[in-house]
């Protein structure tokens, strides 16, 4: 059995649910590799065999070891013994996406990817953090520091998740950067590159965990279609 | 921590993946509690105390102790100590579904329910078998045998989920009734009935299994839009 964990969904940060509510030492007992979001949705999260960066606002990036610091949104695992081996010789974001999505027949499936490598240009963002009264998620989404870099090493990671999970999670790829220096991460918008080599894995179970003693969480309202048509612009 | 372990999707039995894919055995080692059908939208189960029956379309209730028998579809849980113990003078599903879904603000949250006593009138639908090439749930739903009962002593348990989840599972409340003496199950589509008694649980944890190694589920194709106007005429 392999599992990916997550903590959140998309849907309540849409609702500008954004205060953390787990516990990074908590989360890391789920998984050592994966991605997320500070209280606030302070900057971009990438988890690396237990080590924890986080890129804020600035551009900066933070190795972070206070365990206390608290999450709204996270997705973990712990890399197992299922994992393929990949080489892709994608040149951008895009193909590189639907390359995988083709070749190991992800549509309906939670999968994993981390390729390393050369990458030639690669642009990120990253989420501002927001203090109380949260705005929406898709607020957020508009105001964004964009940055970018050339002839970067590094390494891309993060999940594939089904389309019926699209209210849940992000649908498709959600995939975060971290170079080898560990000066340079976020959430990616845009890459090319040369060759990648990595591991990719598929998950047979999501264990969606729920901030079911938050207020905020209980007392949200979800309106389905709004819901979508936020999620489209924020993570489209 | 609860958890609330589902083997496969609504979506996936909308589009017609009705075999089984998940053995009995392997699913009472996730709960000894719960609901489901069998291979090939066998009718209803319910799972109470790690017993197994199943209402088939004939009306007739069947002990199942054959642990090779293979579901497409089931939630079950260990009932934990989070249960409250809750009593409902609800005279129709509808009146039980919004008086608990409000008292105990589960809009955002998976839960649990199980309530018994006396009823003055049951009724319940059963999912016909289906054979290859299957057919989506929603053509079986136009075809399904009800059945119904006066004054019945029993069992109504379920699951509430939220409706973000509307296309991995039946969004809202999903319930199973069973009398006392075993002779009378099924799906409930109405009730009446006096004081009932029983627990509810709310769960931190969803974990969604998927039939990875299925080929007919990976290769499935999942048009959102159809997929929710034929949930709502199937499950509405």
């Amino acid at each position: 059995m392999t599992t990916l964990y997550e903590h959140g969904t998309l849907a309540a940060l849409m609702a500008g649910n954004l205060a953390g509510t787990l516990s990074l030492k908590e989360l890391l007992t789920h998984g050592s590799t994966g991605l997320g979001t500070f209280d606030g949705v302070d900057g971009e999260v990438v988890i690396l065999d237990g080590e924890v960066y986080q890129a804020d606002a600035t551009g900066r990036v933070n190795h972070v070891t206070d365990p206390n610091v608290m999450l709204p949104f996270a997705s973990v695992h712990f890399p197992g013994n299922d994992q393929q081996a990949v080489t892709v010789t994608a040149t951008s974001k895009a193909a590189l996406q639907t390359a995988l999505t083709t070749k190991y027949q992800l549509a309906n499936v939670f999968a994993y990817v981390r390729v390393s490598g050369e990458f030639d240009h690669v642009k990120v963002r990253i989420a501002p953090k927001q203090t109380q009264p949260y705005p929406s998620l898709l607020e957020v989404a508009k105001h964004q520091p964009v940055f970018e870099q050339t002839h970067v090493s590094g390494t891309l990671l993060g999940y594939y998740a089904p389309d019926i999970f699209g209210t849940v999670t992000a649908a498709g790829w959600h995939l975060h950067f971290i170079s080898d220096d560990r000066q340079f991460a976020g959430h990616v918008l845009e890459f090319t590159g040369g060759e990648l080599t990595g591991e990719l894995e598929i998950f047979d179970s999501l264990e969606q965990h729920l901030p079911i003693h938050d207020q905020a969480f209980r007392q949200g309202k979800v309106d389905l279609d709004s819901l979508k048509a936020g999620i489209y612009a924020a993570e489209g």
